[in-house]
């Protein structure tokens, strides 16, 4: 199964993919989608196209965002849902199911404990899939939040196994 | 010039069409895009399908769309964000300029005064696009904003026009 994590900002977008045999992980790739100008709908129509390349190139089967954490900041909070509406919507164009977790989840996932450091994160991830270069803290942040949804996909199969087996 | 407004909201996204022709306006459709359902993804891909058929159908030449007050509420702002995203993304995907206007900015336009009430925006949209028949609130914002959009558009071209004059 190959999944597409997505960390979604309107300057930054990170994107990471992996792929997972079973408890295996492997690293595909990472990178970050930039966008720059003034004109806020062209920012975001170059997210579009860069995050359908992404999908295209790599074609994965599922795909996982990271909630957003809602701050004081209505402005920032603004422009972070408006790059989050495309991170949503190119995986739905391609078909695929989107899960979104929260980043405490992602966190407690890969760390082990919900308030880790970015830098632990990025360790973590770095010892998760060995090898991989990682474009930056956003892309480290979008393959974090691709090893998360492995582990809920793979979780929630184990659970829908064991239920048949007892249906059985 | 056909003008497309759009004033974005997930649940309910309003979209106003109109033809300018000088300081002639007529009313060409409006009506709203509903998205429903608990997954984020797909109720934001259903409003890029409904609103890329509206930009198919009707073709316009320019689009605008409403700006967000950005509240206390962080949680309305993102849902708010991810719908804005969309509605700034389709018509940039068609190759069109989208302009930006604050909700002061289009009620000053509409009706005079900056603060004023929803029912009045409505009641000053009909009068200006005799025989309209508005499919609701939504609806009627986002034709102000269309009304907003071929105001501005039209004192620019006049000044680029008067420019272009006194240079020569």
């Amino acid at each position: 199964m190959r999944v597409l994590g997505i960390d979604p900002g309107l300057r930054n977008l990170g994107w990471g993919v992996i792929d997972v045999d079973g408890s295996r992980l492997a690293h595909v790739d990472n990178g970050i989608c930039q966008s720059s100008g003034k004109n806020l709908a062209r920012r975001l129509l170059s997210l579009h196209e860069q995050l359908s390349a992404v999908v295209t190139r790599y074609a994965p089967d599922t795909a996982a965002v990271e909630q957003t954490f809602v701050n004081k900041d209505g402005v920032a909070t603004l422009k972070l849902g408006q790059a989050r509406g495309i991170a949503l919507l190119v995986p739905a164009q391609a078909g695929l199911e989107v899960g979104e977790y929260a980043p405490n989840t992602v966190k407690k996932t890969v760390v082990g404990v919900g308030h880790a450091q970015k830098g632990q994160v990025e360790h973590m991830v770095k010892m998760q899939l060995p090898g991989a270069e990682i474009a930056g803290p956003d892309a480290a942040d979008a393959l974090a939040v691709a090893i998360c949804h492995a582990h809920h996909v793979r979780s929630q199969a184990a659970v829908i196994a064991a239920i048949r087996k007892v249906g059985t």
